[in-house]
């Protein structure tokens, strides 16, 4: 027998599962991975901490995470096969369907075999996203192919270093991780449910991603960041941001980058993405996106009382990062493979398969009439 | 609030939303699409008419039938970037990650720009689907560049075409026929809500389709008809068969392509697809496989009161059709992406971000400490 909700549509409020990983929206911080408040996470950690504690649940010691660090640099380079495909696709692409045919090309050409094998391929992916968007970007934009490889120390750096074909400085550098950090991993959303159902199929783990970079491409789930940047770029001044933002209100659009599914009072990530940016344009001496980003926030508040989210402080951060904005979204890609990962795993340890049942609304039986007999 | 059952895990036995495609398991028949036995689907209609039927809700006419095979015949080449694409995946792949990728190629080369244009891409992949799988078999095996046209009347037609390199058989070509039919939807399997999970972001519809594959690629899902396959053809003769079949019934090894995660008495599509594999093994004169499947089926339901699946004849029906065993589960998604995009436009027209709770099983709340401060 099936049980029925209300609104079953969206498993919104039901279990599905259970997760070591994560919580969200629970009382205290809003945020924990493995029992660490993201605060403590974003603000000490490195995004190489944060990908072993989701992998193993334990922050790692010394001696661990430089081994990590080691693998994850010795797996950056991307295979010639692999980039030969990355040069067939077109400048027009969406960066989006570039990240899942480089995740679904990185599993045919060298595949997962065994179950035993995860973990490498997990630091695969890690280690090869931010090459996998950045030899494409300058190749299809630019026809070079810049190196895979790069001397930087942190998976962040690396991504900049690629990117803009110079190493970043301390502060960019930092943003980005904890940029990384922030996004790495949140429960079941959408994207990580999608990996856990291929997985629960016991299929492997590049199947998985690859479902799951797919589902974040939607504009309900990734994306939200770009759409903020848009925003936030219509508007030139902070008086002009009110202004807008007030008609925008008045003729009933949405707005990206304000409120969440889950969250009810505040994102927890917001405060830290946002002294970033704050930080980020004191240093390169240009407040003007992060002037009106908080002139939004504040409009949003008073009339609707809806709070910024995580993606919203990230469109001004990312742009003084010189990350163009058709990017940010598969950077949200190279982080949250992270959890994307630790989740699969996890699925693995504890397998069933993931097979609901439906309410069917459709036709009665009916007797099937040969083509002879239909109209039209 | 989170409600929660006895075994969350899988969401067996529970509403995940609303279908008006497909009843699995209820009384009477047991399968229908859209009001229609599949006993009388498979028995007189074509799969292009089911596909038609998945998409729109009720069988064409003629005129549509028409139109619409026009269509699939127009769509079938493939672009010269995608057979450059496929081209360097090698000939050990796994078919299921070509397909994969095959399919995230499509959509990034020409991808979807609008829901308007939803049904356009999904004959597009109908019709695309059996060439990528044959471009990719003949030239990586073989060094050979086929054409991925044919003047073939039917899809199952055309795939066998590609891969055989010559025209079917009427009864070839019927067997294909209604395998296609049999495999082309089923409620909310767990390929299936991958991709309604994926389109609940309203992400587009490869990336929906390329994860459903990677879900389907799982040895729990696909690949039953692959395993059943290796089972038949490891016995030289029926009595061989029963007696390698109680052995392994004594170790309690696992049989595949018997019994059924929702029906509990028998599969409707075992009978039909039964009555085509003896059939093709009656044209070819060659009855040995036929024969030791029927052994097994009887072994295995006095035994362990087991029925034989859909995809337990598949394996002695496709053999004779010149498939090679690799490319059974593949065919299932030539089949299944019918469904598939069918639950995806379904999803979308009444759409609600598929989000569901987790229970966390995790560690408590703790105190972050400095990398300096941690053994190891």
């Amino acid at each position: 027998m099936v049980q029925k909700f209300n609104d079953s549509r969206g498993l919104h409020g039901q279990v599905a599962g259970t997760t070591a990983l994560c919580t969200v929206g629970a009382s205290g911080s809003g945020l924990t991975y493995c029992g660490y408040d993201i605060a403590d996470l974003a603000a000490q950690a490195s995004f190489e901490e944060v990908a072993f504690l989701l992998h193993t649940g334990e922050l790692p010691s010394q001696t661990e995470l430089t081994r990590f660090k080691q693998r994850l640099a010795e797996y950056r380079a991307l295979s010639p096969l692999l980039c030969e495909i990355l040069e067939r696709i077109p400048k027009h692409a969406n960066p989006m369907d570039v990240m899942r045919s480089g995740c679904s090309a990185m599993g045919v050409l060298a595949p997962e075999q065994s179950f035993a094998d995860q973990d490498q391929h997990a630091i695969r992916m890690l280690a090869q996203f931010p090459a996998i968007c950045c030899y494409w970007y300058h190749f299809s934009h630019f026809g070079v192919r810049i190196a895979t490889e790069s001397k930087a120390d942190s998976l962040g750096g690396h991504f900049l270093t690629l990117l803009n074909q110079r190493e970043p400085s301390e502060i960019e550098a930092a943003v980005m991780q904890a940029s990384l950090i922030l996004y790495a991993e949140h429960e079941f959303n959408a994207s990580t449910f999608a990996a856990r159902v291929a997985a629960s199929t016991l299929t492997d783990i590049y199947s998985a991603v690859t479902g799951a970079i797919g589902t974040l491409r939607g504009p309900l789930h990734g994306g939200a960041n770009e759409a903020a940047m848009a925003l936030i770029d219509s508007f030139a001044s902070p008086d002009e941001a009110e202004a807008g933002l007030l008609a925008m209100l008045a003729a009933k659009q949405k707005i990206m980058g304000f409120g969440h599914a889950v969250y009810r009072t505040r994102d927890p990530r917001n405060a830290i993405i946002k002294a970033w940016s704050r930080k980020i344009g004191t240093a390169k001496n240009n407040m003007k996106l992060f002037d009106i980003s908080e002139r939004c926030e504040s409009v949003m508040w008073q009339e609707k009382k809806l709070f910024a989210n995580a993606d919203f402080y990230h469109a001004s951060a990312y742009h003084l990062l010189g990350i163009p904005t058709e990017l940010f979204t598969p950077i949200f890609v190279m982080s949250r493979v992270a959890g994307w990962t630790a989740h699969i795993k996890e699925q693995r340890g504890n397998n069933r398969i993931i097979r609901p049942g439906a309410e069917y609304i459709g036709a009665e039986p009916r007797p099937y009439t040969s083509l002879s007999m239909r109209n039209g």
